[in-house]
């Protein structure tokens, strides 16, 4: 069953009932999907993106989902994990959330260049709540490893989001500043820059740093 | 049919099928899903999310899907798109990604303050190839609406991915740079940091910037 990862970019009607029948075709060939996205939703065309590995191989597949009359095109792509990889995920207030990135994005070029695949997402954003809802919202991001929180103050429901999302695996990281979030976080760092490369750091397979062995938390 | 757009957080077991069995449920409450998500693959659990918009409701859906066998928990949450919103994509060398990077999430931040919802997200490359898959890929991204692709030499089967993701509909901003990738894009703008910019101001509706209404292409 070492069936390989392939990427299938379907065009097909849009409608209620079309993922059903396409996860249909593909359970009949006991594929396994690790991921799909739905790119455009009609009226009158759906644009849908599945990786899937299925015993039988890509082409038996695309062949019995070409036989759908829902199906105007299928074609057999690379898969978006191979590309983009495991992703950081930067939160906060624009001034600090860019300094991260800045960390972030440069060392992430460094283990990309060495076969990595990292990518740096951020979203700047102002108040409790929005923050709150974005924390919880990261563990509903596929391929995200690791949160950097980036502002000045930080604390309330925020605090008990980050909790929440450590508890269910994901690692995070806060700048040292005002408010609770501080205290929940696995790592606490003071320069912005510094943040964002050890978040990567911590994340690829082509760096020797892990939190674990880190002997202090705050830096 | 004005059906209110909910999320759906379910962990199921894992295995072919599982999709196909939940998606059943839904098309047979006549819900469209606008989008899904495979977050963890087991085994021997799975957690999948949709974004669904069903007429029935949320209520009734939780209810059909709890009696399904292969469910552990399900539960209504907020919607994604309302939390990250239009994505602004930045690909190329670390350096220039970086610097592209601050522009745009200090942009992002000013109109997310006014009610708008965009996130910045980048990936550093280096090779021809990689970088013309990454292209490419976007246009598999959900909710990505700019890419500005930032370095200081893209050409080749660069260009041609920028040509084909442009003839999809994606905005494409270049650095001033070597190569024919200037050629190609929609907008070359020289200093990255105001590329970043004008990035989200282009995807805002906050904004009143729009490239058609620009009287040059290069900046």
């Amino acid at each position: 069953m070492a069936a390989e990862n392939f990427g299938l970019l379907i065009h097909s009607v849009s409608g209620p009932g079309v993922l059903h029948q396409l996860t249909g075709v593909i359970a009949r060939h006991q594929g396994d999907i690790t991921s799909v996205e739905i790119l455009e939703q009609g009226p009158p065309d759906s644009r849908i993106y599945f990786e899937v590995a299925a015993p039988s191989g890509a082409a038996a597949l695309l062949e019995d989902l070409r036989a759908l009359d829902i199906i105007r095109q299928v074609e057999a792509v690379q898969s978006l994990e191979k590309i983009y990889g495991k992703r950081v995920i930067i939160i906060g207030g624009g001034a600090q959330v860019g300094q991260v990135a800045i960390g972030a994005i440069s060392e992430a070029d460094r283990h990309n260049i060495r076969g990595e695949h990292i990518s740096v997402d951020t979203i700047p954003l102002v108040g409790e709540q929005p923050l709150a809802a974005a924390v919880r919202a990261v563990a509903r991001l596929p391929r995200a490893r690791a949160l950097v929180l980036a502002g000045a103050l930080m604390g309330g429901d925020i605090e008990s989001a980050v909790r929440e999302v450590r508890a269910g695996g994901l690692m995070v990281i806060s700048l040292n500043m005002a408010g609770s979030v501080p205290e929940a976080a696995d790592l606490v760092v003071t320069d912005p820059v510094q943040a964002g490369v050890m978040a990567v750091m911590a994340v690829a397979d082509t760096a020797k740093f892990t939190l674990d062995r880190l002997k202090r938390r705050v830096f």
